[in-house]
């Protein structure tokens, strides 16, 4: 498979997540874009919505299973959670891989998940699929039918968090600052310019939807912490995700230590040094994540502070990245890219 | 009617122009708000939707004529146009004195308006309307019953352009660059942060409505050159509207006299001096105007600046204004503001 | 003292916090601007250096003494620490009443200040100083012949923690996200509009100057737990400081009835409502807090968010506020002012 | 020369132009980094100013021609106006090929450089220069010793007009538009973030240096009209430079087919349809322009408008593309950049 291009589909391809999709697809030497969907704009070019991929010549079509599988081995499905679950099905049942962007499969507890986001339509496929935090699950997505895609925020919080493990102890307060674009591009009054320059603003304190999903892998991987307090804010930037974790250890751990021996071979994991912290202009338009670790005092508590591309890192950076290792393909493969500053 | 407060209603009060209107007159020590409406939130508080204008205690009512004639004995207008007209006509009928903040109003010449906008539902009242851009038409304005008050684009370049008289020589450019408030507050696509920032769009190139606008009053004055090529842009920037404008003059015309005689004593307009240019953020949140001109060698080509806040000058400060002299009171009462910088 | 308008001195005028205190005193109707210093603008017009302010007509000075208390009975100091302490004791001396509004007084214990600050050049002045949170402190300030204005995260903090007094547990985190005016009006690389547009950057991470003023502070009022850590973040707002704080107490206890109930006759605090979260944007321009608690579960954690402007309630606002206790005048004088949105 | 990699140097790289021309050299399959320079910065790794860029391993040095010349065969000169000169003749002389990104050599006429500029220390070079606006000067750019890349502005305004050629009838208006890192990474207050957000700042109106080389480069294709007046504007935009050109020209002559026939071809063009205009936003970080021509009414006026990337086809990009060129590579080489929206 990992010879020719795959013929790649993106369903949900006009909103932020899925045109970011197509831009890393359209120049990825490993894919051939064989269809993109949008319920609202079928029939139109994509160009004449998005006129930086209008050389990909595509036409947007209606998200139809049949015909999706008729021209695609492997679709990236970037829908609402809910709508996202059946159509998954669907595709994979004609053979195809998939990768979903979506919320629907990232919760593998039906319970858990229904209590956050309503009825799940698809539990069958729950136990299947493979949460794509790629770094900490290349095995099991290399050999998966369907990938989770996790969240921006999960993204962002886990690469702090997981280096700790075990070492956690206690609660974990994390406290975002995401980019506008994390929201979707629907029309809604609270995401106008006018509303969101020059602002702040918290929302979904104590209870966003990320919340579970954090500590679900954090306790997936033996967190004895599992007890997230989350808070995100959105801040007037379009893409960028920049993630503060509080955190208690036992005083003699060296977080700063475990954080960089845990990325040391990663390559699109940079861990701060000399005093330098994560900066989200520095990882903007990439796949890659900045990492670093603060000691406060002698008492075991540190601040790990992670910087993503919330649509990037934390959305269709890492499902290219995920689409490569279920390919066979280079894990960097279409996304050897640098920031561009400022 | 200048001693005790008048009885005002803001029809249209949840709008960028609307709820600008509500803060200045909630502080205004002429007025008492005697009713604001909605369609879409009529029953919530005012403040439920403005939280800054939570202290003023109403409570949003959908827009009838005759509740609306029953509280208030002058009306703020801020619906869309077409909307506008049929409400101006029922509340002038029932006594009340108007400022019309849309368009309706704005174009005497019915066939120029319909050309434009559509059909007019109430071209017997066009005659009437008192063009209201103050500076120019203070006793029309004091003596008017109803008042149309000037687009922003409009009153940014008439600013700069009108001082300049019968001595304007050829077509005249005007190049715009406004905050995304004047757009309003409704949901759009093209409006949301990420859309906006770091980006200027121009629209509306060469058939922008407020282009016969400008065209129509330049005429009004007199001005020989009433050929306007008028480019709007939007910039990121919640409010502030600046306006370039391009003129000839005879060559020995000197323009920046003109500007500082015409302005000498208005208390609204400053004429920048020692090369100093006009900004939006001087003028923000305020009534005021910046006016510079400046000499481009010896040909008779000037470049006329002005800035102005669109929510400030560009409407709801002038619609204050007028107000004030409608009902005798000192045109810069509740008016007296002055740019928080930065 | 509160009849006549008091002669006041801003000792730097031309920073952020100076200008900002020049807009309020230029528009108090308690306040006759005095004298405006300057080192390096001295001589030329305040209005050259900030337009808004020019029709005030002051001409910037150079700072001396003896020559600023020949103008004025009062002064209000914005200068770097280190520079601040020998201006205010010699303006103390020839009979001045002062608020500082930089760092040298804010620390009354000399060796915490020395600490962080470097040596102190008026220890004696220290145990005088009040820490002018003025809804904190109300009847010392009135007294104070010196007045120590609170730093801007301090003020955002300490209106979020003060309200549960004793009954926190264990230690604090406070995460800022401030507008850049914060850091003042000096030329800085890493403060240009190309560096800051797009981003958010965590800074001084565990170890910034205002983490002991809020744990000295929280002390003062006896709260059990003044470990905190403290992490500021710039963001890409010009104003503004949103505080996101997480606590603990007992399981029982209600944080949101003990901050609805500390704030419920201040009329400069907003106790949010209804799920509403504090925003910088609705305190922008004035001296208001907004401030709300929510509850993580049961466990006792609560986060407890504050809004302020920096330049606002974090500095110039809470000096005029302090300027009017210590004169006799309303709390209020010059400072009831309303934010314009957006 | 096209085989092996040329070895380049980044003389002053640390610039906003210099560290642009490092991301794209980096990434570049014909070019290797030799060296690079900063005055400021000399001894310091390049990663330490520019963490996005620390993977080139790469280690400032001072701007020495010898040591430059050892270690480099090609070298971009990004420094200011009257430093770039010297340096330029000393490695021309030592046999490396140049292209100059600053001002020294634009304006082939010594008297006029030198009424702009101040004294030429190297004018025997000046008739030499090949000004490299690419798609205007291949074959010359080819076979170049030195091009003098052409500013930011005349670049977005050039080719707006060009295709007009000898059609342009009358004075042009340029009113401009850009973003902050036109102005470089200079420490200056007027560039902070607070001084810049929320407004747009007209400067050197009618008297900034790019206005003589728009004319000279108008003049020099056998423009008529060759009188432009040029307003630039600052607004709160990192990258992208918006010109919006207004042009008189015969009333038969069709502005816009002269445009699309003109970039027909052109794979770094593309001239904008269905009433779409150019944006910014859509070249960011690419080398790419977007152009549009809209006809005003039947008098032959015209607005057309242009939009690049000040740092890219205004500076590095298109610096890379005339490096292509003289090195015999694809012109497109190190330069297939796809904007990252939003």
């Amino acid at each position: 498979m990992s010879t020719d291009p795959t013929r790649v589909a993106v369903v949900g391809a006009t909103g932020y997540a899925g045109a970011e999709l197509v831009r890393l697809l359209a120049d990825h030497p490993g894919a051939r874009l064989a269809a993109v969907t949008s319920e609202r704009d079928a029939g139109r070019p994509l160009g004449s919505v998005h006129p930086t991929l209008a050389d990909t010549g595509l036409e947007l079509e209606s998200a139809d299973v049949s015909s999706v599988a008729a021209k695609a081995e492997f679709a990236f499905v970037a829908l609402p959670h809910g709508t996202s679950a059946p159509m998954v099905a669907g595709l994979l049942e004609r053979g195809l891989k998939v990768v979903d962007v979506g919320a629907d499969f990232r919760l593998r507890d039906r319970a858990l998940y229904e209590a956050w986001y309503g009825e799940h339509t698809q539990p069958e496929l729950l136990d299947e699929a493979v949460y794509g935090l790629t770094e900490y699950a290349r095995e099991a997505v290399a050999a998966a039918r369907l990938v989770a895609n996790p969240g921006c925020y999960p993204t962002g919080a886990l690469f702090a968090l997981l280096p700790l493990g075990d070492r956690l102890r206690g609660p974990v307060v994390v406290d975002s600052k995401s980019g506008t674009s994390g929201a979707g591009r629907a029309a809604k009054t609270e995401q106008l310019f006018a509303e969101v320059t020059e602002n702040v603003r918290p929302y979904g304190v104590a209870r966003h939807r990320h919340q579970p999903e954090i500590e679900f892998h954090l306790q997936a991987v033996g967190a004895a912490a599992a007890d997230v307090l989350f808070t995100p804010h959105l801040v007037p930037v379009a893409r960028g995700l920049l993630s503060t974790c509080y955190v208690d250890v036992d005083p003699g751990v060296d977080v700063a230590g475990l954080v960089a021996e845990r990325y040391r071979d990663e390559a699109f994991v940079t861990v701060c040094e000399d005093g330098r912290m994560p900066e989200p202009r520095n990882v903007r338009g990439t796949n890659r994540v900045e990492v670093a670790a603060v000691r406060h005092g002698d008492s075991g508590r540190w601040v790990v502070v992670s910087a993503i591309d919330n649509l990037g890192k934390g959305a269709a950076g890492q499902a290219v990245q995920n689409f490569n290792l279920m390919t066979g393909r280079p894990e960097d493969a279409g996304l050897r890219l640098r920031a561009a500053l400022p």
